[in-house]
């Protein structure tokens, strides 16, 4: 399968512009082999009409035709030879990390298509009062999709957000990301294959290139547009929700926007269980290099000796870790500008020894802070995408709450702590500031299914009301509507 | 019982302000008796705060004793025995109305109430898989809650949006609406006497009172403040929507800002059926002055005789009925403005012959324009405040759909059509422009229960995913969160 470099309007390729741009491999730190053309203003206009007139064709599919259609996008993306090198030149993650994503890809289309099959899925609600009343879901129409820098799979080009806007009956026009344009590109094309497979209007699916903000700006202006899945930085998709809702029909942004993802652990668990929960914390620190939006930055505990040892075997095990491939330069030099800028800082005292970082690699490291410092400087508190976690001691329990309080809004939280320990008030204070609060364990790994939220109060999600993984995700493309009289 | 005219910042009173306004007697066209005090900024501030550490007890209050809560809300309400000719007074509105508005206020309380204690409300999940995952939902925190003009009592102070708000777990602060600002007074007084029989924490409930707009742009921009609920105009909610998306924490306004209802007749029915709609559209049109969200604003059909034989009949229908009192003079001048304006267009002919319209009394009357003017003019599909609909002769069913489909969003949309004849094209189109859809019926009436949906597409709401009628209304001030390995 070869890697074609243009837009895809519908079944159409198209490169009418004069802009184009290459993705990178971080691995090599050189630039990779493809190509791709942004997309002009006219080939946005186009993809955005064609959206909007296949949405007239596609809102009257059947469950069951959709459900079809999305297991036949898992079929012919698990027919693409080239994506697991594609991938891994222009990401720099493992084949194994390659295998896992490709495999919760295909598990997302898969588990939307069985829902759509499953009893009442929307659930309908009937009034049989006179005059009758029927509540029922309808879809939004046509969606734009900005694909995650960290999951060039899952959550991209056929991942998360498209999986359940397609599933809902939304056309989408994906905005590719630039870092990885060619596994767009291979992923679009087996999309479209699908669409031809099942007969899906031409339009229900377009890509498009853009390596500056105007192709995503232009977009989420359009009045064809009626929706906007993010998967991002804060920074990103503000910029977007301040867009979408100066329009002049303003439209609803999902902007997943990451997170520090705080972690609790009591005394009695630091003096139990300190080697234990440094080693769960070191891996999940270093997963992927830290850019999970669910890595934990934050690590709070008392100040004493416990936290003092916890402190060392958590440094320990992160030395040895090997070094990290960022996904792009321009992700670890954000990286480096904001851990360092952290570990200048006078109440800041560094515990791991950071040695040469070649090229695109970054070394796991924590700092630790005491608690009033780390309630000053707002810069603590905010995320350092990449394997980084600051360790904030403090003199009681009190501070700790202070501490929780204080906090933005947050995918997770993490207590960790014993059996007879009383986490009444932390757990109270904390579910306020968290999408998901997790007991003992790591908030890296989100389960894919009915009960899991993904998402949480600003700046973690642009709205706290839905998520973005798990099937829940269909409703942030369905709207409610009552048909009264009509049975 | 003894209008105070002051703010109730919790269980305090407090008027440390200068300004001072009364509300307005519309039917005998005089200054009520009743004096209010507007918030000052610290008294705003007092408020916020008080709801803020309100919500960190009443969050934590059990379904049935919130349940408890309303009901003593709804047994405060219902003793007051000034509220009648208070209510009167303000709003013009009849004694009949009133006790309807009661009614429907007591019973949205009580079903909230029931709501609260019926089996699972809020849809938990549990998936049983390691680590264990248990979904649900938790309340987002204090509310400003701006009530309506036309509901003095179901839409405002302890209206629809209270009630859910306070159900869900959340404090609340009434702005007071500045034309009813003594029946407030009223009811106010009796949920503060409700938060002290079921001793729910001081601060769970406020009200402020401001005839400028400062006092609610400072509401919705106070940091302890987290959703905002608001009836009323497009631009008014369009307003507060711009004010609380520009917040260094966007939060989410529920707007219903109204629309025009537009009906579409079949000729069949027209044929058969002329003289059944003209009289229930004339009764429709005029209910309540038509000052109702829901007032039907257009009724397209093809131009034949069995139209003009329509208007001709809902005319002489419209002319039986008695002039209605607006309001507030500000209300009545409003629409006198933009339906004159409509009249004086050239391709509008009136059918009502407009007779005197003394003090704030308006007749109620129709004009007829042709689809292509219609769809030219953009005047013609705004919301006219008030008993006046445009009728619209179309040279096709083609030309029905084109305005159908050029039409915004719309609360509810409603087709008029004979058995044997073919809808679905017209209801196809029609769906994806309203929240509700009604078949042979008339769009005022709102029933409150599980199967309603009372929003739709912006500028119908701010938002299409929520309603602001029926249980479901609870929806928008509580959010997902997901607790992990915790049972």
């Amino acid at each position: 399968m070869k890697i074609i470099g243009e837009n895809f309007i519908g079944d159409k390729i198209s490169a009418k512009g004069n802009s184009v741009f290459s993705t990178f491999n971080p691995k090599k730190n050189v630039s990779t082999p493809w190509q791709f053309t942004e997309a002009t203003p006219n080939e946005i206009e186009e993809a955005c009409f064609l959206a909007y007139q296949a949405f007239k064709i596609y809102r009257k599919t059947k469950d069951n035709e959709r459900a079809l259609f999305l297991r036949e996008i898992a079929n012919e993306i698990d027919t693409i030879k080239e994506l697991e090198e594609v991938y891994c030149t222009e990401s720099g993650l493992s084949k194994e990390r390659f295998q896992t994503e490709k495999e919760r890809t295909l598990f997302q289309l898969r588990m939307f298509a069985d829902f759509l099959e499953s009893r009442n899925w929307r659930n309908e609600i009937i009034d049989n009062q006179a005059p009758i009343l029927k509540k029922t879901y309808i879809p939004l129409g046509p969606v734009a999709v900005f694909g995650a820098s960290n999951f060039p799979l899952a959550y991209s080009t056929a991942g998360g957000d498209t999986t359940s806007a397609l599933a809902a009956g939304c056309p989408v026009i994906v905005k590719s990301h630039p870092m990885h344009a060619a596994t767009n590109d291979l992923v679009a094309q087996a999309i479209l294959r699908a669409v031809k497979n099942t007969n899906m209007p031409d339009g229900v699916f377009s890509s498009l290139n853009g390596i500056s903000h105007q192709t995503g700006q232009a977009l989420v202006l359009h009045r064809h547009i009626k929706a906007v899945g993010f998967t991002g930085s804060v920074q990103g998709g503000r910029a977007l929700m301040d867009l979408a809702a100066g329009r002049e029909e303003p439209i609803p942004v999902f902007a997943e926007m990451g997170s520090v993802n705080p972690v609790v652990i009591s005394n009695l668990s630091l003096e139990r269980k300190a080697l234990f929960w440094a080693k769960a914390y070191a891996d999940s620190i270093s997963q992927g290099g830290g850019q999970f939006c669910t890595s934990p930055g934050i690590i709070i505990a008392e100040k004493n000796k416990h936290f003092d040892n916890f402190a060392r075997l958590l440094s320990t095990e992160l030395n040895k870790i090997e070094t990290a491939c960022m996904l792009h330069p321009n992700i670890k030099k954000q990286f480096i500008n904001k851990r360092d800028h952290i570990i200048a800082l006078d109440s800041v005292r560094s515990l791991s020894k950071i040695k040469k970082e070649h090229d695109n690699y970054i070394q796991q490291s924590v700092v630790i802070v005491d608690g009033n410092s780390f309630l000053k400087n707002k810069a603590l508190r905010e995320e350092v995408f990449g394997s980084f976690c600051v360790l904030v001691e403090c003199k009681d329990q009190y501070e700790i709450l202070d501490i929780i309080e204080s906090l933005e809004g947050q995918l997770t939280g993490t207590i960790i702590a014993e059996k007879e320990e009383d986490i009444q008030d932390l757990k109270e204070v904390f579910q306020y500031r968290v999408g998901r609060l997790i007991l003992n364990g790591v908030s890296t790994g989100v389960r894919v299914c009915k009960a899991m939220h993904h998402g949480g109060p600003y700046p973690a999600s642009s709205t706290p009301f839905f998520t973005a993984v798990g099937t829940d995700a269909i409703k942030r493309w369905i709207r409610p509507i009552t048909y009264q009289n009509f049975y």
